[in-house]
């Protein structure tokens, strides 16, 4: 027979379920956001990327719906334990979603000004850049969904291959730069905007780490996503270092 | 004569109260740290960087502190309304205050690769910019703590100027780029620490917005902190466009 605590129990899990599926495609939206970006920078075509820039609405108000659902149903219900790390890593992973999107809107931002000047340095490193950061997070979100700790575990390890390909395509930025002064101002966009993809990865191994923390209760190191390339002497002078924000 | 229900609607008050306080010597932290890292910066100390950076560790800690406590709190008690917003807002300024101390470890992460090559461009410009933000983020503390609009809604009116600083700085270095290539790499380090304080400006609009809605129950515009440079022609080419992530 079906208690009222029981209906009570039972529609609580059903509102995680909902929020988590939510999260999913926020997440989702968040990845599509970022090879649109490329596809309009490799195109440089100004009115999709502004498409691109307004699409990041939909996302913050995603984010905004989800966390205050998530303080509702917090107030309105007393969850314990598990649940509330449910609900815990449910609040952090849409806020790194949201900044997946921002970081998304960046590139495309950027691609304006650039599809303006003529066309310099070769953005394959980019794409490369955002390839492996939209896989990371698709793979991360699944990982999320299914509640799958060593498919998050994978991304979180994976994430210094993308941090390296982001420190070789700086440098190759960097030696445009210096062959040619007309060259320095569009680098410069490039460079923010490679900047903008490693950090999606960084935030798809936040993802990774609270997926983790969720399903096993513990934490993943959370220094991990903090490595710092300046620890090398010579990446000192010449890389870039691994900012955290 | 002092109720149950009086006794537990005071001791949510003094929680409340309690999270307030220590938010907002979280943010202290945070703004002594931007302030550390300009002046390792300009003494071009590593050691006294690595610091800085270390020290980042304590804030983050606290964010996760104020957090859980507030999940804590929200899953023991029920509040409504009003309280709800208190909550909601506590927890949004903790999270840009935890950003805030990011962004001001990236800048000292970012000088230990400056201090060790030749001085190049002038950093003044960028203990300008540093000082426009530290003062933003010290305002916008106070009006949290002491639920004053009207300072909140100054700060966030103000950070137009940061941005505008942050462009005419972002000029210089190109300029200083252009002149001479072996300036690109370091000047690129100057580039996204000027970039990482402008963004600190934009979390202070976000505390700014977060207190507006705790005092009033309404927002002010959301789109106040996206204003994008990239409208206007000259500046396509010239000028970063203001990110925002």
């Amino acid at each position: 027979m079906n208690t009222g605590k029981d209906h009570i129990i039972k529609s609580y899990d059903a509102e995680l379920g909902r929020l988590t599926g939510e999260i999913v495609r926020m997440g989702e939206l968040a990845v599509t956001q970022l090879e649109a970006a490329i596809d309009v920078l490799e195109r440089r075509d100004e009115r999709a990327a502004q498409h691109v820039v307004a699409n990041d609405e939909a996302i913050d108000q995603l984010e905004q719906a989800i966390s205050h659902d998530v303080v509702r149903l917090l107030a309105l219900r007393a969850p314990m334990a598990g649940d509330l790390r449910n609900v815990f890593a449910a609040l952090r992973i849409a806020s790194d979603i949201e900044r997946i999107g921002d970081y998304a809107a960046n590139v495309a931002k950027r691609s304006i000004p650039l599809s303006m000047a003529p066309p310099v340095a070769p953005t394959g490193g980019l794409r490369h850049l955002a390839e492996m950061a939209a896989t990371a997070t698709r793979e991360v979100l699944a990982a999320y969904r299914d509640g799958n700790v060593e498919s998050a575990y994978r991304v979180w390890k994976n994430d210094v291959v993308l941090d390296e390909a982001y420190t070789g395509y700086f440098r190759e930025l960097l030696t445009y730069m210096m062959e040619d002064p007309r060259n320095i101002t569009p680098c410069t966009h490039l460079l923010f905007m490679a900047k903008n993809i490693e950090r999606i990865g960084d935030h798809a191994t936040n993802i990774a780490e609270n997926t983790w923390f969720q399903v096993t209760g513990e934490t993943l190191d959370s220094q991990r996503s903090k490595r710092d390339f300046t620890a090398s002497p010579q990446l000192d002078r010449l890389g870039p270092p691994v900012d955290n924000d």
